[in-house]
């Protein structure tokens, strides 16, 4: 989606790819299939680009640093980059600049797990290894000291956090450039089935307009304060009180970013695009009243191209992203973006499609 | 362009292209370099192709219905195809189905133009190579008979037409699929200097319902009595006493439809990729009140990336879309779309940044 965006202006990419099947691999011209933890599989790569950018957060931050050191601009930059890519140097970083977080410890064991419930309203707890999560995946919500155990076997440092009481999530996208512009696109409500974004509302419905301004300006804040360059996605709870804190960051274009593509003047990929290689920003304002996302997981059909015969034919707005991955149940293998005046209509379009392409919708 | 709209429908393509730095050879994955003219080429790229379509008209009539026998869908195919390759197979094909279009006849000299400017208002008469012209060549507006003698130079035949006393150039683009299944963009109007397209609005100003209906009626006409499959687009004349002639048939996208790419719900691009697979159409209808597309030409600059920053700067809101190509002077290297409420702001926009990229505007 990111060469998608590159293309009208030109801008020719390399990809790196741990596959000739990756998503991105099937479209870029120009691949290279590697391992993005070998730091010399990285330095080769390099060579003879202007500039490095990411559609994940794992490659490790010391290669970061040593491509730094060879003189490639890497944007986001290491030093950005891993409060991304580790939790703990994440959370901390935001208490020192004043951002609010649940409450939080780094833990070693099931029994600091039980002390941390115990200073606070007891469990559930929710764990995270701090580096390596996606999805879902790497976090645990435990609700006994037994249950607090299973975290700590893959050696990771954890990370402990209260069980927020939110009414909703809700995600902040900023993109920064390097000489320090950056925008803010509407906050968004993100909705999560079984721990993965399902439902994207552009703007967040009913949001009251100091509380959006605030999430904004938090966003705003963190990207300058972290030194981001790109795209950054703050995912947020509303608590009952009327606060946000902050969930997860992500430095790249995000999820929660993906009804830009048809709902913004300029989609999330294009912003980011523009960031790494510090051009003006495009206007990040939304095109429609409402704009909704929602993803397409893998469910029983290996083919999805079938389904876009009902789905095109049911709805002549619909926008249709796939990206050539192999169905795999739970995974996400697309989105949809629909907009228009009327957000329960927009919502049941979505809805309606992405069930269909997923197959658990049939009439 | 065709390429980025197959991107999310996970649409692979494979390119046949003149060389390895053809715009859509840049960011296609699979580009095999080859000449189209060539027979053995065309079938050995086309082997495992589930379907083949064009940016040009170029490929010889002969070969395509040798593709089809060999069992390849051509869309559009030969028989629809060679009305917009040859200007006399497509004025003989309008009469017949009785399509307005300017007095024209084939010439076989200047004598023969002569008598065809005396049959009618005199000179200027407009001379055409039936087949190969293109943004201009292959069209000379002639006012005397010794003026006549140069387009028969070249062997090719030749069609004589009458200058049209137009009050401005449209265009209608529609987009038909294999079942039928058509939709009808808004009619725009359509700029030249010096016989290459310059500026494009849509919808085209102050037009009349009904004569826009009209020749959306006309090319959707046109589009199935030709048995056209994927994207027309129709360049009308609007005469003086109210009513539309065909000027030219082009069976692809096409300039006076780039507006759409980020003014219309579903793209040409979007719309004509879906019709060559038979899927049902995308919604064809403005997303904003005015859209405006400005050609950028070669002009001093070679390198058009550093005007990147002026432009996207003034206009948060400007397209640009560039092409990749080497830059010489007078050749289209992209365009821009800008749109909003305000025509004379949005034509402003468009002009100045396409002014600016070209370097005719400094400041």
């Amino acid at each position: 989606m990111t060469h998608e965006a590159g293309i009208p202006l030109g801008i020719r990419f390399k990809l790196l790819s741990d596959s000739p099947q990756d998503s991105a691999a099937q479209v870029v011209s120009e691949v290279v299939v590697g391992d993005h933890r070998d730091l010399d599989t990285l330095r080769e790569f390099a060579r003879g680009c202007d500039v490095i950018t990411f559609d994940h957060e794992h490659v490790p931050t010391e290669h970061l640093r040593a491509l730094e050191a060879d003189g490639i601009p890497v944007r986001p930059g290491p030093d950005a980059l891993v409060h991304a890519q580790d939790k703990g140097v994440m959370r901390a970083k935001l208490m020192a600049i004043g951002v609010p977080c649940p409450r939080h410890r780094i833990v070693s064991d099931a029994r600091d797990v039980a002390a941390f419930a115990a200073e606070g309203d007891g469990f559930p707890v929710v764990l995270k290894t701090v580096r390596g999560g996606y999805d879902g995946k790497g976090v645990w919500v435990v609700d006994s000291v037994e249950e607090a155990a299973e975290p700590f076997r893959a050696g990771v440092p954890v990370l402990a956090e209260e069980k927020v009481d939110f009414v909703r999530e809700l995600a902040a996208n900023v993109v920064r450039s390097p000489h320090g512009q950056a925008v803010a696109y509407p906050v968004v409500e993100s909705q999560q089935v079984d721990g993965v974004c399902d439902t994207v509302i552009a703007p967040a419905p009913g949001l009251d307009e100091e509380l959006a301004l605030k999430a904004e300006e938090m966003a705003l804040g963190i990207a300058k304060e972290l030194g981001v360059v790109g795209h950054l996605a703050v995912e947020l709870f509303q608590t009952r009180d009327g606060r946000v804190l902050v969930n997860e960051l992500a430095m790249r274009p995000h999820n929660s970013g993906h009804w830009s593509m048809d709902g913004a003047i300029t989609s999330q990929f294009a912003n980011h695009v523009r960031a790494v290689l510090d051009l003006p920003l495009g206007d990040p304002r939304p095109r429609a009243r409402w704009t909704v996302m929602v993803n397409v997981l893998g469910g029983d059909y290996p083919d999805m191209y079938s389904a876009y015969l009902h789905c095109m034919a049911r709805d002549p707005q619909l926008k249709i992203h796939m990206y050539g991955k192999d169905v795999k149940p739970g995974r996400k293998v697309g989105h949809v973006n629909t907009y228009g005046d009327d957000l329960d209509d927009v919502l049941e379009r979505a809805r309606h499609a992405a069930g269909y392409l997923r197959g658990t919708i049939t009439e």
